[in-house]
């Protein structure tokens, strides 16, 4: 290999979420060799989180004991609407952009081919290369956390639509008389199963004197973080139960309904809900999947929790970087 | 061009459905040179099905005058799931078959290369390559008739799914409270927006002495015609109006829904209830699929009727010839 060649054997892989932002550095045996972790600025301008960015990615640098000169490319992902080609995100609420030039500016800093892609997406890939995702032609990655968001791969190959906006698998109405979303809407896939629903129906409960161990784990209920669900799980909270019963049956009627559309040969989940409480919430969902969907779609499709966690939209980044010619 | 080229410039592409099999001769322009349409054979073997088909495609040569030696390929479109590549269809109930080997038949009788494909997926090609659903890269169909069917375009391409059996739009559960579907399951799509639907509305509505000009139009409300919805239109019937608008309303739903998780270029409503009454439907679909979708999803999303008629899974099958190689 010429020495110009070993230089760039590196990519920087970068999850820009609404409380923190990873940063990574990957090898080119597409091994994770540092990672640096930073909170995300709240309540400041569009460019300081970009300025953010760019600090966790040369963290990461000096973690990894490599040069910038040695980068093949950074793709950063990110949690809202965006056009890879144009480097622009249009909408993503939890980082206060709006129409914000991203990729030139992190190119400008660092010299270095730079990607955006929707987080999700990013999943999508990263479980379908180097996950239990892998060897699956048509896939579906579900994402249950605060929200819930989806990645297709239809022929091995990220689907992204006509404006990049595939995937938005957490506002498909399930219950025209449910729950309102957060779009507006009701009754929205996310309205009635993310980690956003199932704080919701605690908290009823709890307002209508049932009595939970949740009460005595946390005084937090902006929020009822997925560590405490799995908490009460184990000490049996039948609370905690029926209200993850539900949302597991939910997941499960939504894939069954996308078995039949699309005749997927699997389903990976993933995010916070499933990492703490997915052995639990797959079981449920399978039954319930498999009551929805017709015999010849729902007969070798694989509904697996995925088992990379947050690095599942790292690796995605490769892919990126591979089909871009540069990793 | 060598006479031997010459000799094959013709497909045979039939269409066969529940109550009539339509057999077509199409010639290398692509144009439609003959039709001919024959009754299906209720409650007979398996086998007589086939044959009728065999006869079917006999009279259209007659009538094309052409030749069997003629013949590149034949394309017979099918309602129910099956497998193209062994030449098997698993399940038609309207044709009476299970798990019954069709290619091998008809390619004995004539001698020419033959193929199935499910009818949903032919019309959408045939909407996708020569109807209005031309130069859209992604592209659902959606069929409304006595069921609810659907045919995927993913990048310009026939979607199929693992097991041939994507598309299966009528059986997404979008109201589980719903009426039950002939599938099992309660709140299927076709449950609710079918004219199997719309019929049992509007006996419901009857039954229930509401005033409506459909009780003077037919005595025969086992599946009420589209042609009769759509006189009953013409006369401005308060009661079919509303049923339609219902109906309309779901439709738009759901591809509300589905631009939400596809990102679709297009959708083409096809199907007798869309073809008899399309032109009340079509704003109403557009209207409640605007409230549904996401902006960035609905911007620039076509939702059109199709023009097509009964021809489109008929020009469908000059796809399938194409892609085969053999046309």
């Amino acid at each position: 290999m010429p020495v110009d060649m070993k230089k760039t054997q590196y990519i920087a892989s970068v999850d820009a979420g609404g409380t923190k932002i990873l940063s990574a550095i990957i090898n080119s045996k597409n091994k994770i060799i540092a990672r640096v972790k930073k909170p995300t600025p709240a309540n400041d301008s569009p460019r300081a989180v970009i300025n953010r960015i760019i600090e966790c990615i040369e963290a990461a640098i000096i973690e990894a004991k490599i040069t910038t000169e040695e980068l093949a490319a950074i793709v950063v992902g990110i949690p809202g609407s965006l056009n890879p080609e144009r480097g622009i995100v249009y909408l993503a609420p939890n980082l206060g952009w709006k129409n914000t030039k991203v990729t030139s500016q992190i190119k400008k800093y660092f010299g270095v081919p730079t990607f955006i892609e929707n987080d999700a997406n990013l999943g999508a890939l990263g479980t379908h290369r180097f996950g239990v995702g892998k060897g699956f032609k048509n896939l579906l990655a579900i994402f249950v956390g605060t929200g819930i968001g989806g990645g297709l791969i239809f022929n091995n190959t990220l689907y992204r639509g006509k404006s990049f906006a595939a995937g938005e698998i957490g506002h498909i109405i399930i219950d025209p008389k449910g729950e309102k979303c957060g779009c507006g809407n009701y009754g929205c896939f996310e309205a009635v199963a993310s980690r956003t629903a199932i704080t919701r129906e605690i908290k009823n409960a709890i307002k209508k004197d049932k009595r939970t161990v949740i009460s005595k784990l946390t005084n937090n209920f902006g929020l009822i973080k997925s560590s405490i669900l799995a908490e009460a799980l184990r000490r049996n909270d039948k609370l905690t139960r029926k209200v993850l019963k539900s949302s597991a049956q939910t997941i499960g009627m939504v894939i069954g309904n996308l078995s039949n559309l699309l005749d997927l040969n699997a389903v990976v989940l993933a995010g916070g809900v499933i990492e703490a409480v997915g052995d639990f919430m797959l079981p449920i969902i399978k039954k319930s999947a498999s009551e929805v969907a017709l015999p010849q779609n729902f007969e070798r499709l694989k509904i697996l929790n995925s088992k990379l966690a947050d690095d599942a939209a790292l690796y995605g980044g490769i892919v990126i970087a591979k089909e871009a010619g540069v990793f």
